[in-house]
């Protein structure tokens, strides 16, 4: 029941990176308001905007073993998921995991559990979004599984998924949509653009998407209220 | 009953701006220990310390659309106070309504629920109040009201009520006790001043504020620690 | 029932200082994963690393005035450790606290409750790890104990007992363990030292810790995912 | 700044009980969908559903004794509602208050804050709506008010208002449209009356509610689920 | 993208009513500690224990609507699961719905959001777990899905999958493993069944499962607790 | 570092038996409001009420194994208390464990993490206490210790120390103080009993116990609600 899958299928790089600059919440939104994880999962530092194609792994409570054994399953490009097969705050990854992922091109970790040793990885530049910032060690004494589907922080992730994350959580693309997705981001992020700068110059979204005749036909009333002050 | 309240009384601007330079922390103390909201709602970033009135919307669940109302209502040194009617932890706020109401000149949100774009918001210097970060989608179906009494995190926000939030939280002043409460944390911080002198000179808290004598009275005893080593 | 112990015997200030320059991830692993306080303490900024002597205080929930006690027994090289006899989120203590203890050389503060004026502490660089930022204020009207045990989030406390603090949490050590834990710190590092340079050079931990048997004996399975895509 | 209101106005008495039959979640939608406590307030044991007369109580956290201020101000037919000025998860009130209670005819309390001996209370049939079951001891030493405006769990309570509560929870009607809302409560119980029988009998919600028409307007697909299997 | 498949594939029925009779913890085990649903799904009465087939709902925040939907779907044995694409604790289902699914022969409510009419519904015996008891009304506005793959409090639930559910929560098993597993549970039952017998007889299960040896080569070490104390 | 100590010695039977009949409220006003563990800790079912003596097991998170070990060193009248050293919401503990304790007189189980098979223990008769209901599995892999000092729910519980439990949760009390805080909580009772007689007829605690006068001191207005009304 233990298996490592080598040699996954991943998602188009190019799709990928246009994800990471599109960021979570407009391809959250461009894929019609699916994949996000839970709010939990939050970065150990602000400023950090990634994407990167899904490697996963189903871990045991409190045991970090078959990390290890991920870590040669990551590629330039990859993110390590990690998901926990019942709740757990311990923490699984440091420093010097970091180190060897960073080594290998990855460009980040996702995990629904605890994380430490948080000041080096930050000084690495190496971002993690996890649920817990935990120093409780953990032990190497069961199998899990790599590059399984798993579901992360209420989020069903495949290998070879796109993850994107930023500092507004994290959001997983189905690897056969990445193209598609990123697309549609690009559009919604050009409409944006242009009602940026509409707002700017003081239009308000009320002309501009042209919504007071709907909130008036459902019963919407303005009141002076100064007169009744 | 769905209302939107126009040209509302907003308290004293000299009051406010008194306020904002005081903080959260002394103005809870100035008005006698209320007014503060729940601990829950953190700043998205560190550092942001403001003071301005009310503009308040009562909003459905994961339904944003009354507060693209509200933006309407909204005059420079206004602050948003956005409060759903039931729980809900979804994005109802991000850049592009923080960029119009920048536009306006209101000096922040304060939501009991979730916000989104948030390196876009640190990077405008927009700041925001919140319970989560989440970029959770909303829709645009249901109405609320603007400008009506809220409960907001536990705390009576009513229209044109001063709000002040700074990084140790959120903390709302009745309109009509701006000026007195105000001058209420001005004595304070004077009378801190002079203790913090002391205090940084070497001088004890239980001499400055001649406790020792109460303390005594009430039965504390000191024991040598050496003594049962 | 309201004790003072003055003059306890404390850690050896040379351990101290090794068990700060390791951290709160290698001490907790140094001494057999023991000592861990829950993760729910959090420091107010990132950054700071310390270590000390605990000068424990057990408080009523939402009274502080025993702090006001403690400080007099503080000494340069300690931390203050406060713990509430039941769950309080109020905003114990502030700045002019900050300003007392840093005028006698405390390093910082761990309270299993709440803190307020974190801007002023974080210019102050006064580091506190608590379990929230509240400006709730307290009273001083019931007695507590200055330098017993208290359990605090979770770790039972001794004054004397060293606190490690860094971004990754809080640790105690027991007083008389400070040099033996420090030691075995040390080991570690170096040992870590050597599997990072590994690593940073391509080497897996598969192979650096031999795991690769172990892990085939229990029935760990490589499968082809192209075979099968 | 401590008061007591004596005499309070109370809501009618029948419509009060009219109020008790209905029962919270037919009292909550007749009203608007407004007045709902949170859920975190839950009932001590199953069964009870009681209707009664808000007397309110804002207490300082962890002390109980403008408790037994407010007794005296409580009458046949009252319920008791106590809300902390800051988060409290101690057992503010117990068997002998309620004794106390019940002799007057209070018939039941909803408290944001802990209840303890709580197998005495079911056994003397007195309800209690609380956050949590605690035995942790409060003290008397700071005043609070009795009989004005609160907020319990979220929601603003005035004395005289009627307090509805069941094992849905709790729901608050102003006193001056609790008939009104217990005619609509009637109204809307009668409608679901029919709606049972119908049900009962097998007919679906799509037909009884014309819902059919609207799904498919909106793009509602269906697909034959053996098709593809 | 929304839809609704009809008449899909179920697991076997003689293997549904053994797994009810296993129960929960019986089957998690019988399948490799696998498909169970996070511990905070409670049943609303202590008592129920029942399996059957999932017709799986997704849910928008706040919206029943697609409940409705739903029930038409369900036949004689099935399971309702309902997941809100986000999260929820308002009150979706009450005693209507819990009448109109008991009319088709559905044997309970699995939902990861909140139930209202508690008191009914336990009345009428129709067995609900879910996240939370809530009043909170829904409104009907938008689309979702039936039949669709779920991911309800952290476990995927396919529909046709078999839902157990018992006082200790609730466990999913792949339709297509449902003898399997049903017989896998049979197993652990006698044996389960011959340790007990043992242990009533006041054997020690260091003795039956033959753990001494194995402790004792781990290093546990036995001390007389009278000769230190 | 993995001990069992046998034989230890147990608080006195007859003080146990006492403490019992008091229940936790008192016991815990009794020893000065100490010795209380945290309200997270729930009974499986309603009404029981016990007290007996500590045999204590540390457990790693997630692993059961200790547990098994711990059962040959409990007697008739013992308690179970088990606390993981770090968090976990495992089912550690199910019907087949109660069987064992139950057959050497075990009293009951106090553990600070989650319980299964609560059917068959309700059924059974064995009370738990427990942080959570959860059937996941655990492991038998690491060692941990039995009667040594463990911090369970935040209380420190010695070997052979009272544990007393009921509805309202659970108190421990130290070993050597059993006999005494046996007898506090007597004198507690008797006067409670005359408290409950005049409180049921009708007297007022603001009488019983004199407060008015030291209200009014301290400030204490009473306005009459009609007047404003």
């Amino acid at each position: 029941m233990s298996i490592v899958r080598t040699n996954i299928p991943r998602a188009d790089r190019a799709a990928v990176d246009r994800l990471a600059n599109s960021g979570v919440a407009t391809v959250h939104e461009a894929q019609g308001r699916t994949g996000l994880l839970a709010p939990s999962m939050r970065p150990i530092y602000a400023g950090a905007r990634i994407a990167g194609t899904a490697v996963t792994v189903s871990v045991p409570p409190c045991d970090n073993w078959m990390i290890h054994v991920a870590v040669e399953q990551c590629r330039d490009g990859d993110v390590l998921v990690v998901a926990p097969t019942s709740y757990s705050d311990a923490g699984y990854f440091g420093e010097l995991l970091g180190t060897t992922l960073q080594a290998r091109g990855v460009r980040g970790l996702v995990i629904d559990a605890g994380v430490r040793d948080v000041r080096d990885l930050t000084a690495m530049a190496f971002p993690v979004w996890s649920k817990v910032i935990s120093a409780q060690g953990t032990v190497k004494a069961t199998l899990g599984s790599v590059n399984v589907p798993v579901i992360c922080a209420g989020a069903l992730v495949h290998p070879g998924d796109v993850i994107v994350a930023d500092d507004d959580g994290v959001c997983v693309v189905p690897h056969t949509h990445a193209a598609e997705v990123a697309e549609a981001a690009a559009v919604r992020e050009a409409k944006e653009a242009k009602a940026r700068e509409r707002l700017k110059a003081g239009e308000l979204g009320l002309d501009i998407y042209a919504m007071r005749e709907k909130l008036a036909s459902l019963g919407l009333e303005y009141q002076d209220g100064q007169a009744e002050a």
